[in-house]
């Protein structure tokens, strides 16, 4: 009887909530030409997929993801996968991004963070220049956030997928969102910007920029020469602890590390605190399967974004038809909610469809990830109307 | 006609503004423990003094300065001089501080950070150690806000002062202001901290931590032995930078730097923006009479930092019989105005006379210098309750 009830609760669990295993897939191009005018040949990302794709394949929703993530954005790999795609709370049966409705793909950007995670393809600084045979290093081009829309946009149309219910992403995401909705004005009919921005200003480039110093410190970064010799470890550590830094928010933060009464500090001016060698630990576990160069063509990517590449921002946003949603977290340090405010106000203005809703939490730029689902209801919502 | 009434002008303007002009001047000890164990010999550090002290020596008020200030808060020290000192718009003849009324003092803390300035004078680790007739570099003791407060205490019972009207500092002038509060009640009638918090967190250690990355990671630093081969540069500007970025806010700082619109960026990964070399450029003006190990110092100064060193925050406050006043900035992003607001807040629950008034303005924690005259009345009554 109690294993009744418990296989009960199990099916209950898988119905509602679980997704089943998900795979991840391999999308090559034998040339992709970057908006700073380079082509590569061999060009090659990871993709996943959730929920089917209806017959006039109408009802995909793409999602663009962040800074550190990749295409992973919901379900696990095996039974045992410890780590579900980080907007599982969000996307599934039944769940605001419902994958009974909604055939929802994401795809590995170029130049992703997690170069050598095995659950990452991805074509960028790590990757074997087909002209000499040796990593890329710094001779790959500069790639921008269009350039990640334009590889998608490759994918969706080999697949047959002309128009997309919505594009959705957070973070770096929600620059591909809405690159899209100016880009392909067309193919977009709803766009969610969480914890996102319309273009980058100089406050911005500064914070991004720093996330790149600790690596060009560390002599072992060799000017980006380092794929033989290994990892700048140090400088990629330190830019993974800025970048969990500056994602978060004082209340957060102080409720994981240990508050500062070490006694060593107060006497050795060598000795550290136990939070910041417990913030080292987790960054460190973080960096694991990161390229540090590859972290500087996304601090690159993202310093450069503007919505629509070139021109005015305004003048940009004038071209876009989806009904648009923005999301940033009431605590964001990193993009602060004015940079959603006003790109939202901008649409209003030119009299487009647009919503603006704020997410709250404790843990600022990090809420737009782990605390989503408090505006679930607002997301489902948009999505269906 | 014109002449004259120019010349009225001037006059008002002097008798209402100017201070005379001011002085550096020079306090040393024989002798003096730190709270880390260690005995200096032959500590001296720079004073300046504004007004005059009335006979009974009951109108001093001392103000403690910032982490990258000196007792330079107020005057010029000629009238050609082009820099006055950072609180010139609420210190002086009729202003919040009223030198007609107060006699105003300001004592350079050890350890200073502009170490070479001319117009500074410190004992930190870049004086000469007299066991070894060199610079300290890192066998200098750690020092704490507790020992600035007790060379300021030094300096006041030298004069013969025995009480304090008040103590008023900015940021780490604060803490100074705070822990004089809670280390002498006897000897402090009002303590106005501004900008400042009771405590540090993890938080607000790792955002100090950072300061210190770029001077270690820089290869001139040599472990703070770089006294004959000259300042490890690149890393102190770049640690001036961060301070810099750390003290502004958004709205202020996209006022003063260029727009991300650069063309080189966007095909060049080893190009920069002209934003953030204008920064680089306004820090190393900033770093050049700056000492690179005293950064390190006063960030460890500041980590450290606890109102009454050792114990708990609240049994500490306990003991404070000053009327205290918290000037938070409203959109400070270094030390959160809910930092300031909660030590008020202990005050109160303890049954003290305190008051809480936000600054507002665009430069986050700067505005606590660049804007405080935007509160100068509720402080000018403050000190004449």
């Amino acid at each position: 009887m109690r294993y009744w009830i418990l296989a009960l609760g199990l099916c209950w669990a898988l119905g509602a909530q679980a997704l089943p295993l998900v795979e991840k897939q391999r999308f090559a191009l034998d040339s992709f030409t970057t908006q700073s005018g380079t082509t590569l040949k061999e060009v090659a990302v990871g993709w996943e997929a959730y929920g089917t794709l209806n017959a006039d394949k109408s009802n995909a929703i793409l999602i663009t993801h962040f800074f550190s993530g990749s295409s992973h954005a919901a379900g696990k790999y095996s039974d045992q996968d410890p780590l579900p795609g980080y907007w599982d709370a969000i996307i599934g049966p039944g769940k605001a991004i419902d994958t009974d409705k909604y055939y929802v793909l994401s795809v590995d950007t170029l130049a992703n963070a997690n170069a050598f995670d095995p659950h990452v393809i991805t074509t960028g600084p790590a990757s074997l220049n087909p002209a000499t045979g040796k990593p890329y290093g710094l001779d790959f081009p500069v790639v921008s956030i269009r350039d990640f829309v334009n590889v998608q946009k490759a994918l969706l149309d080999k697949l047959g997928i002309n128009k997309l219910h919505a594009v959705v992403g957070a973070s770096m995401g929600s620059f591909q969102a809405l690159d899209w909705a100016v880009a392909y004005p067309d193919k977009v009919e709803r766009m969610v910007s969480v914890i996102g921005a319309g273009q980058m200003d100089p406050w911005t480039v500064y914070g991004l920029e720093r996330w790149s110093d600790p690596i060009k410190a560390d002599p072992a970064w060799h000017n980006g020469h380092y794929y033989e010799q290994g990892q700048p470890k140090t400088g990629l550590t330190k830019a993974v602890a800025y970048i969990i830094y500056d994602a978060t928010y004082p209340d957060g933060f102080n409720s994981r590390y240990t508050p500062p009464t070490d006694a060593a500090p107060k006497s050795d001016i060598r000795a550290g605190y136990k939070s910041v060698d417990e913030l080292m630990g987790h960054a460190a576990i973080r960096a694991h399967f990161q390229d540090a160069n590859a972290i500087l063509y996304l601090v690159r990517a993202s310093q450069m974004f503007l919505a629509g590449y070139n021109g005015k921002l305004e003048d940009n946003l004038a071209k876009v038809s989806a009904k648009t949603l923005f999301m940033p977290a009431s605590h964001d340090r990193l993009l602060v909610p004015k940079m959603a405010r006003s790109t939202y106000e901008t649409l209003k203005k030119l009299g487009k469809d647009s919503q603006y809703q704020e997410i709250d939490g404790v843990w600022g730029h990090l809420d737009g990830l782990v605390n989503i689902q408090s505006q679930g209801q607002v997301l489902k919502d948009f999505l269906d109307k």
